[in-house]
This record gives C-alpha cells, structure tokens and sequence, in this order.
C-alpha cells in the first residue's frame, strides 16, 4: 500500500518541525494535538523535476522562487554533471538527483511530495506511473501522453496509488485566460457563436525529440496545436461533440518527415459555438483567442506565451484593452497542485482532462486524414 | 446586333463634343481623323444604376462625386418617387428614370453606357442579360448570382452581346487589400501557410431579403462570408483545390428560417496554403484578414469595411502599423470600369471569377451539409 495523503502530509509536516529544531508547545506536543493543527502558513510542498530540459532551466526552476507552497528538492536527470551544478544554483541537496534507472527510488524519499515530469511527450504515460506507484503525486506536462491509452493507464494508477494527477495546462492558472474565461462565460458579448485559436510557430532543429513521431506522439497538434483546442474548450466551458480538419506538410522539408506541420481544425460544441483553430510548427509564431458572441467579443494576443499577454475587450463600438497581473504561469500551476495535495481538494486539469484532449486529437487527425467530420 | 465598343464609344464621344458646343479643329475633323485622338482627359462614362436600396443611397450615388471615369445618369427603381428625389439631388435627367418594366428600353438610351446591378442577389442574373441585351456593360454586386448555372448564362451572354461584365469585388480596387496583396505574394513574410479571414455581423430585421432563400440565394456565406472566401484567394492568387466547413444555424431564431447563420469553412490551396474562414449573420461584427507566411504575417482589420481600414504588419519581431490612403472602393471599381470600357481591358474581376465563386460556395454548403472534404 503506499502512503495515503494524511501519511505524507503528516511525515511532511513531523519532519518539518524536526528539521527546523523547533521546540515548545507544538514540538512538545501529542502527535493527537499536532493532527489537529491546520498546515502552518508557509509550508512548501517538495517537488522532484524529471528532465532538466530548456523548459525546466528557463521557466520552472526559476518559478519556484515565486512559489508560496512549492520548493524544488529532487532532481531525476541523464546527466549527473547538469544536476549538480542546478542543486548548485537551487540548493537541491545533491543526495536527491536521482536518473532515469534510480528514479523509483523516490519511493524511500519522503522529502518529495509531488513528481513534475517535463519529459518528452512519449515517457509521460511511464513515468507517471513509476511515479505513482513510488507515492508520488503527479504533475505533468502536456500533452499528457501519446495516446488516449496511455492516458487511460496513467489516470488508472494514480487512482490505484489514491494520488492527484494533474496536466501542466499553465494557461488556466494564471489571469488573462482567466478573465477571457470569465468574460466569454458572463453573457456580456451575448452567446458564444464562434472562437477562433491560432497557435504555432516556425520549429527550427530538425533533429529535436519534437519532430520524432514516437517521442511527440505527432507534431504541431500535440504540441502548440493543443493551447487552440484547450483555448476553444476552457472559453466555451464545453467539450466538444465533433471534429473535421485540414492539414499540410511539405514532406521534403527535413523537419516534417515524421510529424505533421500545418493542422488546421473546426469543432463544434453542443451549445451550437463553433471553433476554427490553426496550427503550426512552419508559420511565423501565433498566439490567439479571440471569442465571438452575439454582442461582443474578446480577444488575447498574446494568449499563451509565458508573459506580456494581452487583452482586448469589445462591446458595443467600444475596443477597451484590460491590464490585468502578469503572473508567472509555471509557479501558478505548482503552488495550484501543492494546495489541492495539502487541502485533498480537486486539481482544476486533472488527468481526466488530458484523456479528453487526446481523444479529440485523435480525432483530429482521423478527420484530416479521412476528409470527413468525425464525432466525439 | 447591338452596338460594338466602339459603336458605343464613338458615339459618346461626338455626342460630349457636341453636348459642350466644342468647336474649331476638334468638332470640325473628320470623323476618321476623330477615331485616331485618343479618349479626351475628364471623359466620363453614363451609369445607370438598377434597384435604390441603402447601398445605393449611401455608397455608390455619393461616391460618383469621386469618380474621374464615370457619372450617373440612369436609376433603374420600382418607385418613381424616390428615383425623382434622387434624380433632382444627383442631377439625372428624369426622363433617365426607368422601371422593372422598361428596363429594356435603356436598349435606346445612348447616355447610358454601363449598368450597375445593385438588386438582391436572385435578380442579378436576369438583369445582367436583360441588360448585355440592350447592349450595355454590366457591373453586378456580389454574389454575382445564386447559383453557378446563372452566372454561367451570364457570361455567355455578355459575351455575344461583346460587353464586358464585372462583379463588384469592390475590396480589389481599394489601397489596403491591394497593399496586403503586394505584401502576402512579395515573399516578405515567406511562403504563405495560413490565411485567417472572418467577416460577419449581427443581422437585425428578419424580413429583409438577404433572409429569404430565393432573393438572397443563401445566408451570410452568399452575402458577408464570400469576403473571407474572396481574401483567401485574392491574397494567394490561388483558386482552392478542397473545401471542408461546418454551419450553426438556431432555427428558432426568426431571422433564420431559410438562411444559414455561422458557416465556417477550410480550404485547400495549390501551393499547400491553408485557408480558415468564418461567417456569420449572428455574431459581432468581424472584418479580418491575417496572412500567415513562414517568416512574418500581414493583417486587416478592418478589412473591407467602407472606410477606416488599418494594417499590420510582421515581421521578425517588429510589427509596424501600415498608413495608406483611404479611397472611395465604389469610386475605384466603377472607374476601373469606365476606364476598361473606353481602353477595352479586361476588367479585373470578371463574370468568370463571380462563377469561380459561386462554384466554391456550392461545395463549401455540400461540404457542411455532408461532413466531407469536397474536391473543386
């Protein structure tokens, strides 16, 4: 059996107050009384990052210096050298960096709270369940697997480990896509009739584990072409009921031999909204929403880079851009996952939604590949 | 036989110079040296103009003040009343005022050299033959009918009658969509992989004819969407090979009985291009054309209003916004008329692209109805 939530919140917070030499009434006290007391202000989770990637050095190691409830503590690396010189610069103890044959000792561990996987798309579904069944909660990145299979596996273990599984979809985390959300939801533009998501960008190394079909699990869909079908999914508040697409690929590109470059798509949801999304990985970059009502619309772009997103709302014959706090997504969408493990409450994109998007993904490409609309 | 084009032109030109009281060299040569000068500067053609509905009243009589080429000097109205208000503010002559029933009589009226077809759309086809009939050339508004079997008559038609017939594109002849022309094919932003247009607005009184099937030959892809249709081609200088779409039309709603609101639509380009269109009758007002090339993209919007078009553009990371004169579109499509008639050249957007049009929209409806890409 491995640890339940109240077992490692519990050896998590006894260690704390161990660690920290703490004395008096609450060191002093019953472990009965202790159990009683809420989490103490300022408690941090300990996260391990699995793949010390660009994505992890540029964004999510720097984020945890914005984190409330989420500190680093573990790193699970190929290479022994990057580890030790980012525990370095992160104050990782050198103990904790673990590679990819030592990872499930994790497990003996309890310094770790909550595994981040920021692998290939491809080592997703393995991972997350190695780490699950070391008693680890599970962060990762999306798309959330290859398949909708993987997916399906991934959900099954954590709830097999009884621990949270949730997808990095930062966007939802932070406060632009948040009041696009709200303003989308709120009737102020009328009905939802149509979204719009453009996302891409032109991909460089050909020789990237992003343009390797059994790493990605495709190309820009599963990649950038996801933030346009996320963007038409978490506006309309719906799921979709169908599908049709367009896709090209110049095959003599060196890039594109094993992945798809443009994929364009059309959803409908069951409230009669229809979205037209883009994406690629061989245009100039993209980054939209733009969600039209009755009476209104409302726009970002950019929508999902990591900052300087912005805001347009249009009512009436009226264009108002909304500055709202930039927040650093990465540090959001950590502390997010260490509040629902800390509070048993549940993830806003769980696992579960992971599966959904790729089902339609899967879909996605039944469609460009047949010519025909194919329902969910 | 009706009168040549130059039967036509000869005889305005004596009748000009007749109607100044010129006299001395000019009025006294002979006819044959007459022939050889060319068109004398601030020579105009005589316009008449078929149905005094709200886009004649408000954009093509008051954009004539504009016109260097053309002038008005017919109306074609089922309501004599109006034509005479207008005929005294625009200076027609009243006994210029025909109606439905004697519109063929502009067979005898020499003034009037071209004909302006601004009726809904199921009448163009027969006043576009009525009208070569009685030897005159044709401008028709878009769609340039409801079917493709109606414009394939017309342009039969015109072409025994030797007039020249063109489709009012009025974007074609206005700076902007020129300048995003120029800019999408220069190679400036790359080869082009995706182009985005969305054109649409919030229909209002659900018994005007544009709502009725038989008058208006469809919804909002016949009347607003062939804006997005006509940008996707005209800013890949490419006719689509594919089209797949998707339509959501409330049937409760009563402005959609007969008609379609939101069609959206994909298609495929020659060179592997990628259009993405949308239309709608029910949402808020779009106007947008972005072309996404592989190093950059250029944008309008809006994109074919009237007046107070704008312009982006892209390019590596700078985007610069694009000032350009603001013309009269209507005073620069019936000029490239006039000028095409007294110069015989061929006009830009010909009977044959109208028809082009119509064939693509036919299969963008089957398209939707069917759920299956449909070749062209």
């Amino acid at each position: 059996m491995p640890p339940t939530f109240s077992d490692l919140s519990r050896r998590n917070f006894l260690k704390q107050g161990i660690a920290a030499g703490a004395v008096g009434s609450l060191a002093t006290a019953s472990l009965a009384q202790q159990l009683q007391v809420p989490e103490p202000p300022g408690r941090k989770l300990g996260w391990a990052i699995v793949g010390l990637g660009r994505l992890s050095i540029n964004q999510i190691l720097p984020a945890f210096a914005k984190c409330e409830k989420s500190r680093v503590v573990a790193f699970v690396t190929g290479s022994r050298e990057k580890g030790e010189k980012l525990a370095a610069r992160y104050g990782v103890n050198p103990k904790n960096i673990y590679n990819y044959q030592t990872y499930d000792a994790l497990r003996d561990n309890p310094e770790v709270d909550i595994i981040y996987i920021v692998l290939p798309n491809g080592m997703h579904a393995e991972y997350t369940i190695r780490g699950a069944r070391a008693g680890k909660h599970i962060l990762t990145e999306k798309p959330m697997a290859n398949t909708p299979k993987d997916c399906e596996e991934m959900i099954a273990e954590a709830r097999r480990a009884n621990r949270k599984l949730m997808v990095a979809y930062r966007c939802r985390y932070e406060p632009y896509n948040n009041e696009l959300i709200k303003v989308s939801r709120s009737g102020d533009i009328g009905k939802i009739r149509v979204v719009l998501s453009d996302h891409g960008f032109n991909i460089g190394d050909p020789t990237q584990w992003r343009l390797n079909k059994a790493l990605a699990g495709g190309g820009s869909l599963m990649d950038i072409g996801l933030y346009s079908l996320q963007a038409a999914c978490y506006t309309t508040g719906e799921d979709p009921i169908e599908v049709s697409a367009m896709e090209f690929t110049d095959r003599s590109d060196p890039r594109f031999k094993e992945v798809e470059d443009v994929i364009n798509f059309q959803m409908r949801f069951p409230s009669g909204a229809l979205a037209q999304c883009t994406s690629s990985y061989g245009y100039a970059g993209q980054s939209r929403i733009r969600v039209i009502g009755a009476g209104g619309w409302a726009e970002l772009e950019p929508a999902t880079s990591y900052t300087g997103l912005r805001m347009r709302v249009r009512l009436g014959n009226r264009t108002e851009e909304r500055d709202l706090p930039q927040r650093d997504h990465f540090a959001a969408e950590m502390d997010h996952l260490s509040d629902c493990v800390m509070q048993n409450k549940d993830v806003l994109t769980p696992g579960e939604e992971g599966l959904r998007d790729l089902k339609i993904m899967t879909a996605i490409y039944e469609a460009a590949r047949t010519g025909k609309t194919v329902k969910l």
